[in-house]
């Protein structure tokens, strides 16, 4: 099949550090062309790929968004896109709503996966004018906020199957990975930690915006003996981290579409203690896979027992739901859909 | 003609207080529906306009430039231009580059204004990308940083013949009318005043952005006997008060791609002082409708000789070269010029 890879300006596909959305396109891109498709990735130039890549702009970069440079190049891109895309069998985007009038004159099946959160409510005037236009999920979850779109899919995201090893064992201490943010509440993995007397070890990054919030509110907390405050890490040391951790705890407090997070852990073998807020039913299974709790005394009965969680239950589950293979065999029942329902639309036109 | 104007969704058409572009856009618009052409006007649902108004909002709005609503709401304006294309013979964009990958497929002649400053490093890439989106200029000196773009003509704004009354008396003041902003330079409007012991008021809005500097560099100066500073007027106090100057001082420092503010001086027959920048030398006749000075000195000579320049020359000035009726012919010779191109490139591609 020939696939186009639709990806955003800001950040090369794969990411240099963090850039979920630019991840989980690279982990795609490559497991299609490993099948034999014909896979050309729109992105920036410095982006690393075995498929044919075609550049709005050689060097990605996080634009200051008060400016508009970062539309200008998506503008770009997305005419360049426009031009080729009679050579397509199919085109994945992965740019938000940008390019959705483009593709009314687009003679060419097309899919949106939507990677971000949905529940905002300047969205609802915007989808209801673009109801028809083909969307995936990357949980079920995240569709809620938009009913009324068109939404074909939920595909949630995959790794490679070897980028992580299997931890048959831990070493008995929690792991909080991410980044530090009112939503992401390492507030609670602390208060966890320090009540089951067991070491945190958190690997995370603050963003220039959550500064105020890290000095005053977290800070302090870090000086607890338990508490190991490591900052940003690499793919390295995340695997180390969370593969000899007992539990990989996401105590979060907003409706996260997917966190890509939980998969790596399970794909270490690591069981996952979150809060049952947005994708998180759909990708923890409870008392199986780990813990999904409501507050902070189930959160701390969950980290208790941990031991009863199967590291390798954790592992299959992995393997049998969130490989890049098995999220690649998905999109391609997507493309599959769209271009049968493209062909279904021009009978009915003819 | 069946016309399409489309403009930002940031302001309503006219703007409620200060927007260039949408005031351009209503002039324009009006003076098109009163020679009988059939014009649509896209923009914000509280407009007011003799053509058909058609809307992706109800109410226009500044929004925050950090968060993307604008361009939501923009991109919906785009798919409904989009979507009744066909109807038009014409279709004329005030919106920057954001509907430039769309016109690749629209079956429709199509120009777009640039409204804005064009010396910015980060257009170079865009405009070279497309280079063939078919262009006016509102005046020579804006496309200069863009020699390579297709330019098809510069068409100077226009304001309605009777919007200003000719005032043939001045009252021997003189007036600054915009913002103040460090590019505006208020502070040489008041030095050129001082120096010749005439009176200055000064009418002009202070945007957030610019209240440090108005508070350090500019509050102190207003305290002198001479200077009188009112703030941000309405259209009929404007009239008042430029139309009583003996002359209106526009000493800017930036490359200014048109100034409307001073063909609405031409208008009320008061002369205008200006620092020879940007559109400066193509607006203004150096001598006839008044002073373009490159320093101090030479700005503070013509005050002191404004009473040389003939206010009936100013009024004539600006009804042969600057009435709303004037920009309408020049841009339906462009409309023509485009149909043209359009059907030379068909009968190129049978």
């Amino acid at each position: 099949m020939k696939i186009a890879q639709v990806a955003p300006v800001f950040e090369r596909v794969p990411p240099k550090a963090y850039g979920g959305t630019e991840r989980v396109i690279s982990y795609l891109t490559e497991e299609l062309v490993r099948q034999g498709h014909e896979v050309t990735l729109f992105a920036s130039g410095d982006s690393i790929t075995r498929a044919r890549l075609l550049s709005a702009m050689e060097q990605s970069r996080r634009f200051d968004a008060r400016d508009h440079e970062w539309l200008m190049y998506q503008t770009i891109a997305m005419d360049q896109v426009n031009s080729l895309a009679t050579e397509f069998d199919v085109i994945h985007f992965h740019t938000d709503y940008l390019h959705f009038p483009l593709t009314r004159k687009l003679a060419v099946p097309h899919v949106t996966t939507l990677h971000g959160r949905l529940d905002l409510p300047q969205l609802v005037p915007l989808y209801r004018h673009f109801h028809d236009i083909p969307l995936v999920s990357i949980s079920e979850s995240q569709r809620l906020p938009l009913p009324g779109a068109n939404w074909r899919a939920t595909v949630h995201h995959g790794l490679p199957s070897d980028l992580y090893e299997f931890h048959p064992q831990s070493e008995g201490y929690f792991a909080f990975v991410g980044r530090i943010s009112p939503e992401k509440r390492v507030d609670r993995a602390i208060e966890i930690a320090v009540r089951c007397e067991r070491p945190l070890y958190i690997a995370a990054k603050v963003d220039k915006a959550d500064e105020p919030y890290f000095n005053e509110q977290i800070k302090a907390r870090l000086n607890h003996p338990l508490i190991e405050y490591i900052g940003e890490i690499g793919d390295q040391e995340k695997q180390r981290l969370i593969g000899n951790a007992a539990a990989l705890l996401f105590p979060i407090d907003w409706p996260e579409p997917f966190g890509i997070v939980m998969i790596e852990s399970f794909a270490c073998g690591t069981p996952v203690i979150a809060y049952r807020h947005g994708s998180i039913p759909e990708i923890l299974r409870h008392r199986a896979t780990g813990f999904a709790v409501s507050n902070q005394e189930e959160a701390i009965a969950a980290a208790t027992c941990i031991g009863e969680i199967d590291r390798e239950v954790c592992r299959k589950e992995f393997e049998h739901r969130f490989t890049a293979k098995h999220m690649a065999d998905n999109y391609l029942r997507v493309y599959q859909q769209v271009q049968q329902d493209y062909e279904s639309a021009g009978r009915r036109i003819q």
